[in-house]
């Protein structure tokens, strides 16, 4: 990636897609507060661009929100545009101080097109428990296909939240972890379907807690759930 | 019905129908989000159009969501029309994963005019415990007349939502029925109060689990709640 | 009371206190849902308004919802004029099915000017337990004087709710009773008074909930209640 | 300060800044209602106004919330201004009945620019037991740099409520104090920092007792939120 030093040295494609991703990107966040995922500046999505000819990845990029900006004042121009090794490539602001653990994820996982993640209160509260989620609401065994697990403690600083997130979902069908006294990430083909998975990581956590509160929900056989799971991929939507 | 294979081939007078209901269904939508009963896509209202003149109930047709769309992107022209027998008759879009449960109901509860769906959240925690919602709320007695039933675990795939709707409800004075592992349906002589079901159904589901986290709730005598429920349904309102 | 038959009957000055009295009643119950201390057509909020002549309240009457009437649909017109017997005196719907609740506590507790029902969840879970919310939080010594107390279980169609009402009330500082599995009723100097503390039920119902949850909240000693209860009594606001 | 007896008495520099601070004052109150902090007319935000020249602060004023104002009708011509020891210098209504603990925090803490007080409901959960927040979150790590702490009971009418306000924050990293059986204070380096506090000191102490619900959420390493603490302080944002 050496001789790609600016935006300007991508393919005019690739820019254009990046100032389309810039605006999805942008409009997304307003789903996190809507759903009461985030409060202040917590939280934040990202999405993959594709480089057109080099497609083994190393030279794909990904939009994500500036640091400590509030939900109010993001606009398309205010996200910024890294490398999946997390340097800045475009934008006046500094990217978001979770874009190590996006930017790990999308270099590690080639499938994945998008990231969230928040601070959503009861996947949080599950979280810091280290307890992962049973899969026993029809709703989560469509969208989850079982449990949603934890992942390790880790702290900011180098990969090893990035490597806590890719190991625990190479190893599930689930497109959230629970990352251990931090709070979730998602992960889907676009950043819509990771807002999608974040939205529902929280719905299912608080009605499984709400659920446990007074007993014990029971299980759901797992030939139940690998046949949800396998319909709501093939045939729910349009 | 072999001779009606498409809205036109219906009654002017009950095209006419459809149209309306088509904008009531829509609207009515607005409302789960509103009452927070769903996210996403999730949840659904339905409402029948008798036929003016098969009225044996053999012609009647509903009208139902489409699939996995947006609330904000519903209109009354995306809901789609769909026979009793569950097959979409009119309409550019998939229908509701959750079609075939409206469509059994419609057939077997001649009575029933509306049918909602949702995930909310503490009836679906009751739910996921398999345990009734008991009467002890004078507003209960009033909306439900007794408890809030369960209804068996069903996979969508065949008729067995439909079924375990149908044969829980015949038994109850409640117009909700919690389905295991999944999440409440409610009835109603039209849509609206169908929906209006589905808000009681999580108003009490939450008020009387927040009321057990402390302690037993007092029950309501039998002979109470019979007096309040007949009050309700014939002195309540204009 | 016998020659006042209708609203014309009245002194125009009272007239126009109506008048008045109807559009303050009307907005006030949009604070209902706006704090959500009520979902679809539930709850009510009237006032008194005083007769300027016949001082021993007899001739009095107040403004009170109409029965089952969506709130967004809720005019200054459609509010509805009952004297202290409950009988509908001016409006084209049928009153509030509390009517007879709000006018037995007017007639029987002269100081009172306005009246709140609700079914809000928390205070309403105490009230299915049947226990007092106690004083353990300084806004609640200052806006209750001590605990919130219990009412006891009445169902509609005679006094015997207005009656729990006002023996409890008459026995406490409190201006909210909570009565058995049906929820809290609140008075005030007049409706918006009513509706702060119907408000104010609602948040020290939930908060002191939430802390019991998870252990014993520290009991405020009686004379710091008395001290906090006066001073705000008399110093705070403008 | 005898000979400043009114605000024209100040220099016209610092009358400048207290008008632009009286909007800011004005302005943030709106996040609390936003962020369900407060209800009714519960709750202030207050902002110290440094002297240009009166450096050693015995000459500072600060801007706070008129008492019980409803936060619609709030404006920045409304906002009052104190002096340190919690007099009226200008505006024409009372001022907020926690004024004498904000003015006693400014007084004795000369680094603090805003002071935050609300009844914010899990906050006040956890004062009500007179329990600290335990720091299970890395969130919590950042913002507050280990657990929230207790500060003792205290009555309005003398200067109880700020002197264990200064003590209890004085002696911890955190910038939330949870007053006994009554409800967070927050400061700031300004009110927007301080509104800030209020807002992360609700959301977890809302997470962290949703968490511990139903187990016990693990600790995190002294070490970790050290380091956590540092990086946020240093690197965190713009």
């Amino acid at each position: 990636m050496s001789e790609l030093k600016s935006l300007a040295d991508y393919p005019q494609s690739m820019q254009d897609e990046v100032s389309k991703v810039r605006q999805i990107v942008a409009d997304l966040h307003a789903e996190l507060p809507r759903y009461e995922l985030v409060v202040w500046t917590a939280g934040n999505v990202s999405q993959r661009v594709r480089h057109p000819e080099i497609t083994d990845g190393s030279a794909d990029l990904f939009v994500i929100k500036p640091s400590g900006v509030a939900y109010d004042e993001l606009t398309a121009q205010s996200m910024v545009v890294c490398t999946l090794d997390g340097k800045l490539l475009d934008g006046t602001r500094a990217p978001s101080s979770d874009t190590a653990a996006h930017a790990y994820t999308y270099e590690h996982m080639p499938e994945v097109g998008g990231v969230v993640h928040t601070h959503s209160t009861y996947a949080t509260a599950w979280a810091a428990r280290g307890e992962e989620i049973p899969c026993v609401l029809t709703m989560m065994a469509d969208e989850f296909g079982g449990p949603i697990p934890v992942g390790p403690f880790a702290i900011i600083g180098d990969d090893s939240i990035g490597r806590g997130i890719v190991s625990t979902l190479s190893e599930s069908r689930s497109p959230a972890v629970l990352m251990r006294n931090h709070g979730p990430f998602t992960i889907g083909k676009d950043a819509k379907a990771s807002v999608k998975a974040a939205v529902m990581c929280e719905e299912v956590a608080r009605t499984v807690h709400i659920s446990r509160q007074l007993g014990d929900p029971a299980a759901i056989d797992q030939q139940h759930i690998d046949s949800l799971y396998e319909r709501y991929k093939n045939v729910y939507g349009q």
